[in-house]
């Protein structure tokens, strides 16, 4: 079917942080989009916007004999639950998806905090968050809210 | 450098629906996600979420000669802004990010609601939505709330 077939994606720039290994889930860190120049145009009006979706690619992930089933946070506590029910790195297309604070635009770099990715990892794409993607009434699992309560 | 060459994804399911045309965003809308059965087993637990991210590829969408800027919504009243500043369809990397909520999961097939994504649309990944991704203090420009209000 051709809506099986593989699809290619060019990335639009990449990150640059300081922080190695598990310092990048903290969400106080600052670091860096660089974005190609041919995309500089595409910036205009960003820092109207507090907060952005970042999607990145996180390409220290081998995709060969994944899991479908991981522990949340590897933690064998919680129950074995589907990849797509977790925000674990470890997943069919390893596309990660971050909602940043944007602190500033100078030329192509954004500076953002809370971003989640390694140095180097490939941009896709940036989108602006908005009212539409707040407002929502939601539930979650309870082994979830026993991740929410730690933090 | 290697974080600049083309990325391969391979869509792990697609969309069916019977909204065409401007009918895709009708938030009310129910679709149906199709996954394919390698990868059900990552579908255990989801239906303990309520909303979910979904990644879907545009696959109506051109990536040649695309403007860097374009009036929101086409609507020529409203600033010409650079298109990371927007959720127009037509980005360098035509990735659909939307927020669905879940009614329900069987076997391979999920139906969600608000999911503003043509009929076949391949579908990238399923994230579950939670409450870091709602609580935030956000800011919009002027522009985005004249089109919140219409709503």
């Amino acid at each position: 079917m051709f809506h099986n077939k593989p699809i290619s994606i060019t990335p639009i720039g990449y990150v640059v942080t300081q922080a190695k290994g598990s310092e990048v889930r903290d969400k106080n860190i600052i670091s860096q989009i660089i974005i190609y120049n041919k995309f500089i145009e595409a910036l205009n009006c960003l820092e109207e916007f507090s907060h952005l979706f970042i999607l990145f690619w996180l390409n220290k992930i081998s995709t060969k004999d994944l899991p479908l089933k991981v522990h949340p946070r590897g933690r064998k506590e919680l129950p074995l639950v589907g990849v797509f029910a977790t925000r674990s790195m470890f997943r069919p297309n390893p596309i990660g998806l971050t909602i940043v604070k944007l602190i500033k635009v100078e030329k192509n770099v954004l500076s953002v905090r809370g971003l989640d990715a390694f140095n180097l990892s490939p941009v896709l794409d940036i989108k602006p968050y908005d009212f539409w993607d707040k407002n929502k009434e939601i539930s979650v699992p309870k082994w979830w809210q026993s991740l929410e309560k730690e933090k």
